[in-house]
């Protein structure tokens, strides 16, 4: 690899960790709200998935997805990969308070 | 659902979606990034993955989640789930320039 492509690899690299770091602080706070949004929900006896609070959720990414330039494909992948894990947390949150 | 509830859970959904917003957004800008690499990748005849590398994000990313308070191996399942969709990507902008 030429010193010019090693540079532009490093700089691109570079904001690729710097959009990480907020990728990474954004979903910390995106689990902040989802359990609390468990813990209101073992309290009120409701069910953890939530079929069509999903779907808006869905063709709402979707449509952002477009703006963004971002596969929309991909948008619903990634949300159902952070939904399984949120019902990951309420079940242990829902079983806690059972406990 | 009691109307106290109800509010409450609004509410939460209101900020968990101002997130995704922000996730989404975060995620284009992301593969506008990795699209690049793909790019340089391509025109230099590197590999597509980079092991090296990766095991250098996950060291970070890591370190990120704990100070986040995110559960690290969620952090790392993310990175990998990401990695994935950039090496399809990569994949594909190799094959294009072979075209």
């Amino acid at each position: 690899m030429d010193e010019e492509t090693a540079a532009e690899l490093r700089d691109l690299r570079q904001s690729i960790d710097n959009v990480d770091a907020a990728l990474i602080h954004m979903l910390a706070e995106r689990f902040r709200f989802t359990q609390k949004v468990g813990q209101l929900k073992a309290r009120a006896g409701l069910p953890l998935s939530d079929k069509t609070r999903e779907a808006t959720q869905i063709e709402r990414l979707t449509a952002l997805a477009h703006e963004a330039n971002l596969d929309p494909v991909f948008a619903e992948k990634f949300l159902n990969f952070i939904v399984a894990e949120v019902i990951r947390h309420h079940e242990k949150i829902a079983n806690d308070s059972q406990g």
